[in-house]
């Protein structure tokens, strides 16, 4: 079978973390582009970057990246998406495809749009995946198979740039969906940025009970905790920045979250155990569901290994030695 | 290596769900006790208990079952709890020991306790474990391996019985820890309660959102909405006598969490980027202690397993031959 074509002669990655980095790496891996240039801000990072061999060159600024590249991706936090554009848009080369990776996107549209120049296109994209960890070694290839890339082209985006955009993240794994800008957001807002405005809470609300020491609650974590801290562990900057840029959505859903929490909250406090029962007999569905379409392993506790029961015997008067 | 001797004769496990068949499993295994007699409510679980080999005997009542055994562990919801020792109280053997799972301690000493007859010891027990699975074909013997089982003795109780039973869930991997059942319920309520309401919450306000739709739900859960599903997938009958159980500290730590969120979405409403930012740096000590002391998986994304890069050449116009 023979391999195809690049789709895109050069590719600039603006910011080489966790979905910049896998990125590269799937990129790579598929021959979906001909060549890499890359940069971040920190020289740290740069460094890295060069030293894992994620790009073909690695530089010092967005704006020498953009050169000659016919796709650029911007994979910075959201909240610095607005300044790169304007710094890059000067050397953009005609004809070129701009995107970026943002968990928000009617901030990346109204942030990043009036800098883009006629000539070139925008194509927003978010990829919606990741894990906790964050930085150029923690990505890689298969970070984006089967899970969903969302495009949110403002109106009148040439549709060869947006299908040729979609065929890449095809290409690297991806599912892709198109979708208007404030509808991504508040599609997202209840998938993703609710759920890790709760976990961040709930983490912190555990870290600061008088009665409930912290090593208690590390070591009893399993009994749900735990699966919060990793949400909560998540990068600070880039979740920051979600929150201000997608403000409107997440009060939005925050709203509903309180009034459901605060039927449960009733009906706890009133021992209506039907009501409890009945909508925690609801919530299985989802999870059936997800499972279902793939978006989740069915391995019981999300696949967590086990250690094996312990060989030693147990210290006299238990042992024996019969 | 010699193998210990049993550290009791003959077990009584009433109720074989995941915790009661993962203890017959991992008792089996290390030769922890000499015997096992199982029941439980419903004939279908008997009848799958037999098929499964779980234990040496199923019979029809938890009466049947205590006959002559010197542990009994109570594994049904802990609402039913207090029924069941009633039931057994009659035809406990002079000197076992009665124990039990339940998530929460106070009532079960409450409800269970004054049934115990003289002569027999009283150890109630959490092992906090568990999956989102329900039912004897859920259960293994690795369950328990490097997790807490917290010992809720009254006061007063047989100190050699206290210890054995502790030898036990040591025995099939636990660690174990001794608390004042109030304690345990407060610590719980934060460690496990608490996610699990707020998971069982934002599940449903998810599922009933105008705006967005199930399918989109779905699709785009990997954001971080599908990690809360699957702790809210867990066994409704179980969690609805958690709630009911333990009110007050569920109340106490929501009363906590409300006033949490309330503050960090004040900050969101005001744009105030610093102090979430502080707020998502400080919770990111407390995943690392809990990776550190074993409690949950360094894997990013918990160790869930990624597809392949899909091998198949893109369609034309993106395909090449060359």
């Amino acid at each position: 079978m023979s391999k195809p074509a690049p789709l895109y002669n050069r590719l600039a990655l603006i910011g080489v973390g966790l979905i910049g980095s896998s990125i590269a790496r799937a990129a790579k891996a598929q021959g979906a582009v001909g060549s890499i240039v890359a940069t971040a801000r920190s020289e740290a990072t740069r460094k890295r970057v060069a030293e894992l061999g994620l790009a073909d060159q690695v530089v010092e600024t967005a704006a020498a990246a953009v050169e000659g590249a016919d796709l650029v991706i911007v994979c910075t936090p959201v909240g610095v998406c607005g300044a790169v554009a304007k710094e890059i848009a000067p050397h953009l080369a005609p004809g070129a495809t701009v995107s970026d990776v943002g968990s928000v996107k009617g901030s990346i549209v109204r942030d990043m749009g009036p800098h883009i120049p006629q000539g070139v296109h925008f194509v927003p994209a978010h990829p919606v995946a990741g894990t906790e960890y964050s930085g150029p070694d923690a990505g890689f290839a298969e970070l984006f198979v089967n899970r969903w890339c969302i495009l949110t082209p403002p109106p009148g985006q040439n549709q060869a740039a947006v299908d040729k955009l979609a065929a890449f993240w095809k290409l690297i794994g991806a599912n892709v969906e198109t979708m208007a800008p404030d509808h991504h957001d508040l599609v997202l807002a209840v998938t993703s940025h609710l759920p890790h405005l709760i976990a961040y809470t709930i983490v912190g609300t555990a870290d600061e009970l008088e009665t409930v020491t912290r090593s208690e609650v590390l070591k009893f974590s399993a009994g749900g905790f735990r699966d919060f801290t990793r949400i909560a562990a998540s990068d600070p900057t880039m979740w920051r920045d979600i929150f201000v840029t997608n403000k409107d959505a997440v009060l939005e859903m925050l709203g509903r979250f309180n009034e459901d929490i605060a039927l449960l909250t009733k009906a706890i406090r009133n021992g209506d155990g039907d009501t409890l029962f009945e909508h925690f007999t609801r919530t299985r569905a989802i999870r059936k569901g997800i499972v279902q379409i793939g978006q989740d392993s069915p391995a019981p506790d999300f696949g967590r290994g086990h250690q094996t029961l312990p060989p030693e015997p147990l210290p006299k008067p238990y042992a024996s030695d019969e």
